[in-house]
């Protein structure tokens, strides 16, 4: 594949046998009470229960994994909030390669944490006046490390698009033919990899992307017919993985051509979906994770009657927030 | 079935087919960084995902879907810490009956708005100075509803073992084979189901019970080789759902056949179990539920360097306590 085109349905099921026996095919799962509540027939993709406790490990094996001897010996470089850094120390310790990871300073501890416990190295950055992506050059260029991006890679979309072709097959498994999925967008990558799974496995299965509301550059984009960037100088989201600047360059050629729309969340909708989680799913879903889901519960998703996938794409979220959201604060 | 007899493995195939299409197939999910942390291979059934958030609907279901119209129409009875509640609750309102619970006035608040969600109406006694049977047999008598016991009734025990057969064929279409599998027990209905599971479908693996430290009945009655309680008297256990006095009249006699051993946990371990499955896991457990992952990770379970199958049996945790425990607190 070309470094900066998109890569196509085969490039997810190339990915899908490369990560065979080392991402986990997470569960489907469903749950009566939720159902009943939104009036649909809600199945939930659990990318919370993946290798580093979300969907970006399927990414970075994808792409780490087909290392040469030499890029092996050099190491990997990644910038990222948080869950592509996990996912990436994750995919190079499996695959035998150092990892360097660019974080922001005020990412979530336990991010920070999982990075290390998996024998990644940690450089911190200010998310307001530096730049990951030239940090991040910087540091490949100096180390001659290999740099990985969160979301503009075609190898890095088609593995975040295994989790769209395991839930395509998954549905068809239980007789269940998805009327729309949607999933949390940032870059694009796993929202991007959905819908190029479903286009090609499902083709009657709307695709939508699920943005917190001041961060809400593919709806923006979607409707301009171009990338362009959510309004200036946002406040800093509740959903920490999401606060991307606009649509990848990679992923927006999908994105622009297979979205049927992209809906958004406000923190205190995210805030209620990460309660509901807690208190129906018993399941623990961080801030971004949640978002597809706050667009579910806030209406926002054409769902009511319909048969809806949603994907729940990570769990990785502090002890302290996690509480004060579960006792009842918004954020 | 006599209503005295435990039931045999044909009864839990039975209960299989009942249950399907009402009951969630459960997951068993595996997680790489548990595996490295314990030295084994730990495969986790997350009956934390079943309907009503524990195992309980299972053999609620199994129970209550057989009741004549005659015993609809006069409704059922249950007494139980919050789970059973739940799992009766929700299989009635499936089944079109009326459930009243008679549960514990120090139970979990969960719980008990669990069961009104679900339709059925509660009756608090003083689990210190009140017998939850006496009442239960009480109000049975003067509605003439069906009372339905937490685990002394052959179907609901053969319900419970539902859990056990997923979990051996979950196994076995992953190419494993369990060394041993172990489920929290109190009246020992779902370690009991679990074990005739594995005795016909996987002779090879031995069942353990996990119990709280201070209430080590089946421990002490294996020991013992009959049924007798606890030491007299002990402080209330974390595990609200771990409570009961003795090992159960149906659930004995297979128990004592087919258990390997019974471990214990204390509350400070349970936690600990807890917190990695916040953190490590993304699932949310309730105390009795985590106990067979303490269970393993305090180093009773004999586990080391084998495939090891346990169950996570529920999920109801009021947020306070969650919140309390995540952040650190034992208890």
């Amino acid at each position: 594949m070309s470094p900066t085109q998109p890569p196509a349905f085969a490039d997810i099921e190339d990915a899908s046998a490369r990560i065979a026996g080392q991402a986990v095919v997470t569960p489907l799962i469903e749950n009566a009470a939720l159902n009943a509540q939104v009036g649909a027939r809600v199945l939930l993709k659990c990318e919370t229960l993946q290798v580093s406790g979300s969907f970006k490990f399927r990414g970075a094996y994808n792409r780490i994994s087909r290392f040469s001897e030499d890029e092996k010996a050099r190491g990997v470089v990644a910038y990222s909030s948080g869950n592509h850094a996990q996912g990436v120390a994750a995919a190079a310790a499996r695959v035998g390669t150092r990892a360097l990871i660019v974080m922001p300073s005020d990412c979530p501890a336990v991010k920070v944490e999982g990075v290390k416990r998996l024998g990644g190295e940690v450089r911190l950055y200010d998310r307001w006046r530096e730049s990951r992506e030239a940090i991040g050059q910087e540091i490949a260029r100096e180390r001659g490390a290999v740099l990985v991006p969160p979301f503009d890679d075609p190898f890095v979309m088609a593995g975040q698009g295994t989790a769209g072709l395991e839930m395509a097959r998954q549905a068809e498994a239980l007789g269940v033919a998805f009327d729309l999925v949607c999933a949390p967008a940032s870059g694009g990558g796993l929202v991007g990899g959905l819908a190029l799974a479903m286009a090609a496995l499902s083709p009657g299965t709307e695709a939508w992307a699920a943005e917190p509301a001041d961060y809400d550059d593919h709806a923006r984009s979607l409707a301009a017919g171009e990338r362009v960037g959510h309004a200036p100088d946002p406040p800093p989201s509740f959903c920490d993985a999401l606060m991307a600047p606009k649509p990848g360059e990679v992923t927006w050629p999908v994105n622009s051509r297979l979205l049927k729309g992209a809906v958004s969340a406000t923190d205190a909708e995210v805030a209620e979906a990460m309660r509901l989680a807690f208190r129906t799913l018993k399941l623990v879903v961080e801030p971004g994770g949640a978002c597809a889901l706050a667009c579910l519960l806030n209406g926002r998703l054409p769902a009511e009657g319909r048969t809806v996938g949603l994907v729940l794409s990570g769990g990785n979220v502090d002890p302290a927030l996690f509480a004060r959201v579960i006792e009842g604060g918004d954020a």
